[in-house]
């Protein structure tokens, strides 16, 4: 059984990622390949345990480098017990958000910087995504739309200058990561997004064959 | 304001090191010391839901990664929210377990290697212990003690060869840091072993002071 594929959504909040990774899921579905969807922080049980924690508005004390910790925690979880069994089984993972939000968020956004990378290559161990869509939308658009739509929870709550620096990194990552990084202009109506990842997706593909 | 000290206990499960640090802990607050008790995993509110998820049995398909995250990030907030400000204020901060135990457990006995310290060193951020009272008692005796007190949880259910590599882990860490190590004999009666841990302690103080 050859290999499948291991493909994460990044982006800022409000971005459309998760719309458009579920879009994309059941497009491949569509075209009869086997289809693993997750997210995180979470995916497993445990790994929703951890998020519970994380996401928990209560957690107003929590240290940043706790909140770094608990996502690598999930994120090892998450690997071991879904992600790579998945792919080795020849499947295609489809993940809502992976280590690039953390090294965005917590690396540079939250000036944590270099160890973010490095504890999240111990909690992957090797597993990195074959690609990575990530859905480009500046940050003043990506807040308005979340807000509009009342979904912010305690990380979101973050400050507008929070945002743009999570943005900044993405872009930093992209540039660091060219093979694996496809930057997808996400300014756009649903479906305009959506063709624009399901066309690079095949050229890429395309490229790879050769 | 002076600073205070900052003193961990280890020792493998059923070494009687949490006895021990109660008792020491009174023996210290009886001489006028302002002396704050804690443990690990645990020690503020969002460290003991991260205990939570660490102890719970029915959490049997955890990682090891997974694990050994788990407590660095318990260990984070502990760090930053307890034990940092508590040594700050001038007090002696003793802690049941810290990153020794990680070292021991998840580096040495479960073989996660040398990366366990690192991710450590980063959770502590420059906060490690004073003094560490390490219980020696060969973790047969150990394990009988618990087994009949009927006290055993997921960690503790590990199997007796388990428990040698975490016994040997800790010689080897004493060895490694004979500074801030006191190795005690754990073999006697709990007032026996309360004199010997007294009795090195104001040794310690007094080649200190010199």
């Amino acid at each position: 059984m050859s290999r499948g594929l291991f493909i994460s959504f990044e982006g800022t909040d409000g971005s459309g990622k998760t719309t458009q990774y579920r879009l994309f899921a059941e497009y491949l579905v569509s075209l009869g390949y086997e289809v693993v969807t997750t997210r995180e922080p979470g995916g497993t049980p445990i790994s929703e345990k951890i998020r519970g924690i994380i996401l928990d508005p209560e957690n107003t004390e929590m240290d940043d480098m706790t909140e770094a910790l608990l996502f690598a925690a999930g994120r090892a979880q998450h690997v071991a017990q879904l992600i790579r069994p998945s792919v080795e089984a020849g499947k295609i993972v489809l993940c809502d958000r992976f280590m690039d939000s953390s090294i965005a968020y917590q690396g540079y956004a939250r000036g944590l910087g270099d160890c973010v990378r490095i504890i999240n290559e111990y909690a992957v161990a090797g597993m990195q995504p074959d690609l990575t869509f990530l859905l480009d939308l500046p940050p003043q658009a990506g807040r308005s739309r979340n807000v509009k739509a009342g979904k912010a929870d305690r990380l979101e709550k973050q400050a507008m200058e929070f945002h743009s620096k999570v943005y900044e990194g993405y872009k930093k990552l992209a540039e660091i990561y060219p093979d694996r990084f496809i930057v997808i202009d996400a300014d756009g109506s649903i479906e305009e997004v959506q063709a624009r990842i399901r066309r690079e997706f095949f050229e890429r593909k395309a490229t790879r064959s050769e």
